[in-house]
């Protein structure tokens, strides 16, 4: 089934103990994109500036990302980020943020997108993540990111969007920020009990934790990558791999969610093994499958 | 088969955020017994000091905890640990510790017990672990626990116990110290490569890790506790889970480990709902096979 997602493209510096990756490409609706195109086709909605080095065609060649969405604004600037990792790779320090196009106005949604039925609407203010969600006609499973900036400046407009959505996609601090709750069981009871139906947290090197509405509960721990040279987009991986896979069997039943979250966790460990985009585009669909089958071994007694 | 402990008796005082147990029974080898018992009959061996106030008979009244290897020494202190946990439980501070007996020569094994099969070293001395090991005649499966202090100290008498043993489970940190390599996978590799045949890694909240020289490879998230109050004895209540069952079930492939350490998650969580043994004392078998069932149903996929 048709996939959208509504996201940042960025011109990312990133810096950890193996290297420094300049002025490359990011973005969350960027690594969602390629990482949810080993799965089913994408439409991407997403803004950049005329300075945008990028020609997301070419970077996307090959791959089943319909750009329809993207829109180019001759007077605005592209986002850009920049961040390092310490020697462990479990903090890292924004070094600079210039949000440029995503303070303006949200792209609008093309006419030919408003059918999609799997949305996932990548980490902006809630009032523009429910602007784009009202674009979309009759969407069967949407699934949001958010961050610690928005759950404490914009509590309400977040809480309207919960009951609006299917899926939260978070990370462990976000979760007990949101449920004011250290422990994460709890936690993600009470976002449960705000909105949505289901909720994935993140736990980076700890894996991952998935409840539902109806008390099912599903943990993974991450894949036991030897080699991490850049965190950077594991969590959008992470979210194109789930719903990329969602999109492809058309199912959303507790039992597809959990290989969701598998085929999420296995297409992150990939992305974090190089720099920006490479650690994705240097492998196939069978590698990704492979990694899969392993964890389901790594896991089962 | 034949399980024997052998390890500290203590007298304990926690600190957590939610209380204070003064005085306690605790010590690696009485989580052990109480943990493995559950599963198979217990041999302990340790000494304590004519000030004990503890009736382990009584404590251990219906459990098949054979304490012929208790030394009750007149002139002796019985060992002593205090320590806070702070308010997310990730850190502890020890505020005393009294070695007392565990400073002396380690007790004797029993000849009744010198058949035994199955040996855990709860952490002491590596030297003192050999000279308990060596008063086994032919063990068929020996794990043993260590922790900083030794790794930094004592690493070539560490070295000749990892040649002897098939088992050790530490904590993350010490796999890191020992291998000296942060990456635990890389770290699994290198601690197989001085010597043991498997090597368990525990991560706390983020569940453990464990590998064999035949390549092998498990991992399993922590139990989802809604409930922690103290988690002293973790560790030791993992490991007598893990060694429990194994005795019970006669087996050591790769098949019967990871059930081992499925158990040894399971009957952990159990002691960090309470202070001291509380969490043990107040449970059954069925519990633990209960969350046994539960993990795997939250695993799979």
């Amino acid at each position: 089934m048709s996939l959208l997602v509504t996201g940042s493209i960025a011109i990312d510096t990133v810096k950890t103990p193996h290297g420094i990756s300049e002025d490359c490409i990011g973005g969350s609706a960027v690594y969602f994109s390629m990482a949810a195109s080993f799965f089913s086709p994408v439409r991407l909605v997403g803004a950049v500036g005329s300075d945008c080095p990028f020609d997301l065609a070419k970077i996307f060649a090959g791959r089943d990302i319909d750009l329809t969405g993207l829109e180019v604004r001759k007077n605005s600037k592209t986002f850009r980020w920049a961040g390092s990792y310490r020697e462990n790779m479990d903090e890292r320090t924004t070094d600079y943020i210039e949000l440029n196009v995503l303070a303006e106005e949200p792209p609008e949604v093309p006419v030919e997108f408003r059918d999609s039925k799997f949305v996932f609407l990548a980490n902006t203010t809630p009032n523009l993540q429910l602007k784009l969600l009202n674009q979309i006609d009759k969407p069967a499973f949407v699934a949001a990111d958010t961050m610690d900036c928005w759950i404490e400046g914009h509590p309400e407009d977040l809480k309207t969007l919960l009951k609006k959505i299917n899926c939260l996609i978070i990370n462990e601090d976000e979760a007990r920020l949101l449920a004011k709750e250290h422990n994460l069981m709890k936690a993600a009871e009470k976002i449960l009990d705000i909105g949505t139906n289901v909720v994935v947290i993140k736990k980076g090197k700890s894996g991952s934790l998935m409840c539902n509405a109806e008390d099912d509960i599903f943990i993974l721990p991450a894949y036991p990558a030897a080699e991490v040279k850049d965190p950077t987009g594991a969590g959008d991986s992470f979210a194109g791999g789930f719903m990329g896979y969602l999109a492809q069997s058309s199912d959303t039943n507790f039992a597809a969610l959990k290989k969701a979250v598998a085929y999420g966790t296995v297409t992150a460990s990939f992305t974090i093994a190089d720099f920006s985009l490479n650690g994705l585009t240097s492998i196939e669909k069978a590698d990704i499958d492979g990694r899969f089958e392993s964890l389901r071994k790594f896991t089962i007694f």
